[in-house]
């Protein structure tokens, strides 16, 4: 099988044993990967046709692209690991029509620039957008932190290529906004991490650059403050805020601790939260409102950016979060949302249940406010397993209970495994098991991932 | 079978024979439907009660919603027709979240009355706003005239409820703008047209009620001049544009005949638009770009609407497209959409090749300009099915070799199938056959629709 892998991508792009280090590491730590041998193919064809050489094999594949995902989606234990790395070409951006067509191994912070060129943008963004491919984001519906003004990663894309468990090449590389012919196969493959084909191609939404972003950090007193500013911030701005991002005390203490080069430009509290509006004049709306709600008491400090250097630095404060969380171990981390008007009671349960499992145990959570998605993440006391899954157990309750989804933006992976099928309904998870059988017959396609 | 459905929903809700004419009937004259019976339904139990005796006794069900479509998706023969119309309550609405929890049967103007009622809208519209239901607006996907704005329907989904063919309830109903948790089932289901499932209720987004609106009707020398206006709208009013409507001489003529009641308030020629932009003072913006427009020859001539009865007017003229597009059979209507940058030589390309085919052809075109969707439909001088299929033909083709979509809004029905068939491709269609045949293997949803 290697050998017929070889003859098609040529044999520089074959690497096996000590070759593939690189494609071995996770971020996590927590799921290393051992690939039979990491394939680089050039193109879609050579995609194509490398699939059918596995499928016939009897073989299995795990595509990658930045591997910078958090769940697990890109182990490969035995698999023939498929890096769409080479495929990096940004095929054409049709200002006009606010339009980019890209390879899946584009990297994320390529397209920010290419679109940049053209006074666009394009709004998906996170921490590890250096290293995150758009393939990546796309199977795993990436969110970030403009979700909450631009949507996920499936709210910006128009049209796809996958090559599927077959080896065919599934052509929807559509510009349009408006298509009823047939089911929504598109949003089938967006969010499946690769188990029901890889992605190879994308049609995505630019959109055009807010003439000026207004950016803030500030105190609040606590997370029903913190909502109330949120909607006083949308109302005086006509719905421009396009991050609202919420970091407790112990999220600030840490990076007080690892990133003491970051100077945070205000004293904090138990709810910090940055904010940032898009648009043309935010500056005043944003003053404005925070100066207002300082008088009610629901702002106790706030520092506006005067200058990019400034909004540089509050983006870096928020964007240390993946680097911060991992300077311990144990770590149990989640990604669950919870419906907006239930944010503080999520907390407060979470908090009190925790209290009695490990009291002991400390926290480091930041959330995507404005979305309602918490990274609610534990230090527990001990890594004996069934206390880490007792941690885990905790915050998916209390999600699940208030009607909340254990999975809002990081996927599922191998590590939602168990908590899918614990938490979600067995009629949903017998759906997604047809489809699976039915799209990959000889589970060629990332095994082991996404449907328990 | 029929005595089982009985039992399930009470007699008085079993229609057989003449009680079934009022659901025979087809908006196309088309597609008339001759049901085994039709059912009514007082809830999602019941639903999924009379499916397992359909499937038990080896028929098939039709689900119909307010029976508004363009495309014979509810056409029934022999088969059971399954009514939503009892689930028509609107089970909350709130307003902080903007969302409503809605049952399938709801009529689409009774949703907008009630989010009104909360200075919210639900933005879709369509002239069968009256009749049409939610149920048949997710399983079409509806378009309509606010899709240059809010999208359609899929984009204001956020949970669904479906009773599957096996009888089982999916609950999706979430009211979370994200989820991550398995594969993107709500949007399979969405667009499907009842052939994988039956939409019971759903919860839906709604919006803040624009401050205000500014409706005109102008004239512009061509398509060209339209899509620049378009532009310098988009661009004076921050994206604000809501509907933005093509109506060429044609229509405006067979308006002026068979709706002598409603008065075109300037002199049209060969491309009427009505424009609406949706704000806070959108008035200024709207009059003084069309103003400058006026300077440069773009546009020839415009009326604003000065007050709510002259935009329900303006509205009035623009919504009557389906009511006068079938004063006159036979009748080729077709729901395309082809990139924007493409729309003048979609219509010339097409203009020229029927001129080819059938010289004495008229037609009676509207569009979505802002989408690039065109109902562009024409009356054949004669109605050989060989004939008419060419005409059909000819508009396909051009929208195919520009990249566009031959179903846009609409969704494909029995009508399509056939186009289907031709010109999509053969992997796309051989998965949604793996996808129907996994999710209801005995054939039991809405059979011979949507899948060639």
């Amino acid at each position: 099988m290697i050998d017929a892998i070889r003859a098609i991508v040529g044999p520089s792009h074959v690497l096996e044993g000590a070759d593939c280090a690189g494609y071995s590491r996770d971020w996590t730590g927590v799921y290393p990967s051992e690939p039979l041998c990491v394939v680089r193919p050039a193109n879609t064809a050579e995609v194509a046709a490398v699939v059918r050489v596995v499928a016939d094999a009897g073989g299995a594949i795990v595509p990658v692209g930045g591997n910078t995902g958090l769940v697990g989606g890109t182990q490969a234990r035995g698999e023939v690991m498929l890096s769409l790395e080479r495929m990096s070409r940004i095929r054409t951006i049709k200002p006009d029509a606010r339009i980019a067509v890209v390879e899946a191994g584009v990297v994320l912070q390529s397209l920010h620039d290419a679109a940049d060129a053209h006074d666009l943008i394009f709004p998906l963004t996170f921490g590890a957008k250096g290293s995150a491919r758009i393939g990546g984001c796309l199977s795993t519906n990436a969110g970030g932190s403009n979700v909450v003004r631009y949507g996920s990663t499936r709210g910006l894309c128009l049209g796809l290529e996958v090559v599927l468990a077959s080896g065919e090449v599934l052509d929807m590389m559509t510009e349009l906004h408006k298509d009823n012919s047939g089911y929504d196969l598109r949003d089938l493959f967006i969010g499946a991490e690769g188990t029901l084909g890889i992605i190879t191609a994308a049609v995505l939404k630019l959109f055009p650059k807010p003439v000026g972003y207004a950016t803030a950090l500030l105190s609040a007193p606590d997370l029903g403050a913190a909502l109330k500013i949120l909607r006083a911030l949308q109302a005086a701005s006509g719905g421009a805020v396009e991050a609202f991002e919420y970091m407790p005390r112990n999220f600030m203490q840490r990076l007080a601790q690892h990133r003491p080069d970051l100077t945070v430009p205000l004293k904090t509290g138990d709810c910090t939260i940055m904010v940032e509006l898009g648009g043309l004049d935010m500056d005043a709306p944003l003053a404005e409102t925070l100066a207002s709600l300082m008088e009610e008491g629901l702002v106790l400090d706030a520092t506006l950016a005067a200058s990019e250097a400034q909004r540089s630095t509050i983006w870096a404060i928020r964007e240390a979060s993946a680097e911060i969380k991992f300077t311990q171990l144990p770590i149990v981390d989640t990604d669950v949302c919870v419906p907006l008007e239930k944010v503080a009671l999520f907390e407060a349960e979470v908090q009190a249940r925790l209290a009695e499992l490990d009291a002991e145990a400390t926290d480091i959570t930041v959330a995507h406010l404005g979305d309602g998605n918490f990274h609610y993440a534990v230090y527990p006391t001990h890594d004996d397993p069934a206390h880490l899954e007792a941690v885990r157990a905790v915050i998916d309750g209390v999600t699940v209970s208030l009607g909340g989804s254990i999975s809002a933006e990081h996927g599922v992976g191998r590590s939602q495994l168990a908590t899918l099928a614990r938490h979600k309904s067995p009629i949903a998870l017998a759906v997604m098991r047809q489809i699976k059988g039915a799209l990959d017959p000889g589970n060629v396609m990332n095994p082991g991932k996404v449907v328990p």
